[in-house]
């Protein structure tokens, strides 16, 4: 259950019921039913007593916050037929927690501290709004906060073990993902046909294609069985089986292994440092590549051209268009130059709307050097600037990935 | 109602119930409950009588399909208490659809010309899956494709004006999001009590918070009323309640108007050019400026000076820790000077989670350089990596708005 009005608008997309899914699917938990209401207490009271009758576990989400329109606590107290009661100790945890960031409390959160009689706090309280868990008839509902990263801490810390807990063993589904780039989904469809009709036919395991923007076109294979080890043993017989049929190369990950981690490993595993200069994608490929943890051994920095003079000034890019084979060679030896890297990536380009340069909207020109070699090429792309922007970068991260492969492959 | 197994399981995200729902809004019909259920007929049926048990019209989305796991038709027949029929006609026009596109028609697509006796078939038909307008009691259900432009042109084309007719001449619902940033969720609905409590009894608007970390902390006021014009004004007259109550500077734009947005038009506006200097962010700063159409009038780049070094030879940090004021300042100035701009901000800190030079996860040290001054201030977080990055980032950017408001008022 997602509690909030703005869900009901379409003012805000409802993705953390998507995540719950798929987390409860991981653990073998199946779910039937999801839904969305808004902040009235008469329909949260309604939804929940809806949900209680058909299932043995729910999670609802927001409505937790310290405003008078968060009223899930007081729709929780009505359904289980009992006050709200303020809770002095967990009071006192809320005031520490705006004492700890050097802020004053305002009166206000205090309602976060009151719990319906006979519930309990969720031990894992990441925010500043506590989660709390419910006995409703034979049901447990589970009350998280709406704010992404609190929900899940709760979820994933506490509440998948204390449903496993109470559901006793449940069998265990998996999903292993391939992260593809360069073929597109109609081709590795046609490629992994036989694969999928031997799986349709067997029911061991499924097979299917996320196209997922910057972050690959994924495949993904899930397998449902008795035990966790039984899963990953058919999880890794088929994904031998995907990997036999489609080129190595495509693949640059599995799970959440992204394109820039597969790069920085490789640098790493080779001893090269990294640089990058950016003139299109404005810090975007820097800012993916620190966001991989331990990224700081191999990534130099970034030089962000975006004004014409400075991609002049810092990288030496010769007089003349600045979207152009030339430039963009220049900006990709000038990266390494003034960051000490041993290799880099350039990109300079016109994200739209309007034609600059001479040159179309969508027109991109991207280089690699590696050991002092750089590589230049072309591409026209047919999107608007915010894809243009996020195909650039997966985009020539990847012809890094290939380069990199190939002078390892070399070395041995 | 969203019908399929990969929403449950959070393979698709369910993005047309949240537009199905803001579409109905700006029709003035108040939309309750979205759920999700699975490919399964007993439960789809369940949902449909809950559905229509408690809403006057129910739109569900999905299963209309040729394939076996396309129940909706069934379900729909069930809830009925018919049988489905074979619509001649129908057969006819979805055959003719294939041969158009020169394409056979699998035999399996005949399926989708079975109706529920007593239902009618929706006249807008884009693709090849027929739409369903059934009848169920006082209930008025209307079964669509999950592929979202059929969805949109049968609920544009018809849908919207057949709900319309029968409901009568229904009003308006518009909203407004009024961007803050500097205050809690807690303070600013302590603030605004009086005009929330005002709202409440009057009902001519609600008013709701919603913490979007690095969009900001939104405040929204829905109206709804006989006509468009009628919203419009009541919304004007309740922002300007809200602007009379709040502190103006909190406020940094309204609707889809970010705060990288606010920033470069302060800047145009008093003819400032703006660089960013960045090691914690690498570049996200930079990214969202870049984001904003237009920003090359103002934004000349970013120097992403990740490895320490890097910060010494291209900003003139000077020996001793990085995560520190006089690193900083250095930063700030170092970018106003490399790049040729007149103003700047600079970030450095520990992204975590290990500790870094002699500083805890979390520490930043942030920077604003205007007219040649630099101002500088340390916060630590209670984030993990990636919140501590947008943090900063809003946060970052509110500082150099607010300077830049300030310099525009003394100016005057």
């Amino acid at each position: 259950m997602a509690v909030g009005t703005e869900l009901l608008l379409g003012q805000v997309v409802d993705t953390n019921s998507s995540w719950i899914g798929e987390h409860l699917a991981s653990l073998g938990i199946d779910s039937y039913y999801q839904t969305k209401v808004g902040d009235n207490l008469e329909r949260i009271r309604a939804t929940l007593e809806t949900a209680v009758a058909r299932s043995d576990f729910v999670v609802v989400c927001g409505g937790l916050g310290p405003t008078p329109d968060d009223i899930t606590r007081d729709a929780l107290a009505a359904v289980m037929g009992v006050d709200l009661r303020r809770d002095a100790e967990l009071a006192d945890r809320i005031a520490q927690k705006f004492w700890r960031r050097g802020r004053s409390m305002p009166g206000n959160n205090l309602r976060q501290a009151d719990v319906p009689e006979g519930a309990a706090v969720i031990p894992i309280f990441p925010g500043t709004a506590p989660g709390l868990v419910c006995p409703v008839g034979e049901a447990v509902v589970y009350a998280v906060p709406g704010v992404p990263w609190e929900m899940k801490e709760m979820m994933t810390g506490w509440i998948s073990a204390d449903m496993r807990r109470r559901a006793g063993d449940a069998s265990v589904i998996q999903s292993r993902t391939l992260r593809t780039w360069g073929e597109s989904e109609g081709g590795l469809a046609e490629q992994l046909n036989g694969v999928m009709e031997r799986l349709d036919a067997s029911g061991r395991a499924t097979l299917a294609f996320l196209a997922s923007g910057m972050e690959g076109l994924k495949v993904r294979l899930t397998a449902k069985a008795a035990t966790a080890a039984e899963a990953a043993a058919i999880l890794d017989e088929e994904e031998q089986a995907v990997r036999t049929v489609i080129a190595e190369q495509l693949i640059f990950g599995t799970d959440d292994e992204t394109m820039e981690s597969a790069v920085l490993d490789l640098c790493r595993r080779s001893g090269l440092t990294l640089a990058t200069a950016e003139s299109l994608t404005g810090g975007m490929i820097a800012a993916r590549l620190v966001a991989v943890p331990g990224a700081g051994d191999v990534f130099r920095g970034s030089l962000v051209t975006y004004a014409a003079e400075t991609k002049r000034h810092l990288l030496g890019v010769p007089d003349g268009p600045v979207v152009s084979e030339e430039a963009v060679r220049a900006m990709a030896a000038g990266a390494c130059e003034q960051l000490g890297a041993d290799c880099s990536l350039a990109v300079t380009g016109v994200a739209g709307p309007a034609p600059a340069d001479g040159e179309e909207p969508g027109t991109v020109w991207m280089a690699t050097s590696v050991d002092g070699e750089v590589t230049a090429h072309r591409q026209v792309f047919p999107f608007d600037r915010e894809r243009t922007r996020q195909f650039t970068t997966i985009g020539i991260l990847n012809q890094l990935r290939l380069r990199l492969l190939a002078r390892a492959e070399a070395a041995r």
